[in-house]
């Protein structure tokens, strides 16, 4: 059934476009929210707020498409899987969503004060760009399937680690002068930040799981 | 294929048992950890983050099952549809025994001090209590595919919601006392809590959509 076949493809294809669009618009959401949580731009928080429906809707119509797909073609075992993993890889991205507009919240909660002291604006915009990065190279991997790029991807999560773990040393330091509320608020910022880089993480094992069928 | 069919269903029962077996490891997981951080026992402790590597096996083997299923059966669409809302509830489920886990890790790394000062027990007694009673309901609505049950889980989460809010506001008191490094551990408890307290609400909204074919 050469045609069918081709439909198929063609569906699967569709499916492997919508992830990547939803992960384009998981990396305008993380960079508008680190930009906004770094000058305190409120409008732009908004924006991120707003989005997140947007990416909602999009996961949603993608899975009923999928298990519409499945239904209906009745795949074979591996593209069974490739199709089951296609939800689980949409499941990460929505959350990496959440994660991001949770960021934007703390913008909208504080404002118009920062949600950080100035002395930490440098390393949150480490924090911010590492974060950035890893979206932008899980939208990369997406689109490639570089296994080799998958790779890395976990290393770069060592690097938001690394990050995460200075900010709350910089915290639970004795110097620490700027009150408990705003520790709580870095707390959960560090946090959200960190779960986002997981869930990249998670994406890029996922598509090695595709080309390879192993996780490494 | 009266006999086919039955097989299936016999595979169907049998996911729907490994779910509730799941479950049950979850609440005994968050039940172990709260008494745990409750009286600073480390033994206890040991115990959840030990368990949580079987729940993640027993999470892997039950995705291979069902994909297996698919694939073999080839459902209808409400049998497929039944079915891949039961890897979803493994998901929550597998991330309810992390966030447990997550909550032991705290109590061992305080070890020999408690995780909270002495005035805020009985808080965190409630909170462990919301969130054992939230994990026996959900386990109960998995069981019983009780419909009002699984509505009324959403506002037991309302009730760790205020219990959370109560948390973070003694932190954020200008009269507390204990320290920054304390209040970044007793944030990151209160966002486990919460967030097991959201995966249990997820497990009850996909049974209600595995009954009435709609989300409430």
């Amino acid at each position: 059934m050469p045609l069918i076949r081709s439909v198929f493809q063609d569906e699967l294809d569709h499916v492997s476009a919508t992830l990547l669009q939803m992960s384009e618009m998981v990396t305008t959401s993380i960079t508008k929210a680190s930009v906004a949580i770094q000058t305190i731009d409120l409008a732009l928080a908004e924006e991120v707020i707003a989005a997140d429906e947007v990416l909602d809707t999009v996961q949603h119509e993608l899975d009923g498409r999928i298990i519409d797909i499945i239904a209906r073609q009745q795949p074979v075992a591996s593209d069974l899987r490739a199709l089951i993993t296609a939800l689980r890889m949409a499941a990460d991205l929505e959350r990496m969503g959440d994660l991001a507009h949770h960021v934007a919240k703390v913008v909208r909660l504080r404002h118009p004060e920062s949600a950080f002291p100035a002395e930490l604006a440098p390393l949150f915009k480490r924090i911010g760009d590492a974060a950035i990065k890893m979206s932008e190279k899980t939208g990369e991997v997406i689109k490639s399937r570089d296994t080799k790029m998958a790779i890395k991807l976990e290393r770069e999560d060592d690097e938001m680690d690394n990050l995460h773990r200075e900010l709350i040393g910089s915290l639970a330091n004795s110097t620490w002068a700027h009150g408990v509320e705003t520790a709580i608020d870095l707390t959960l910022l560090g946090r959200y930040y960190e779960r986002f880089s997981d869930h990249a993480v998670s994406v890029s094992r996922r598509v090695y799981f595709l080309v390879t069928g192993t996780y490494y």
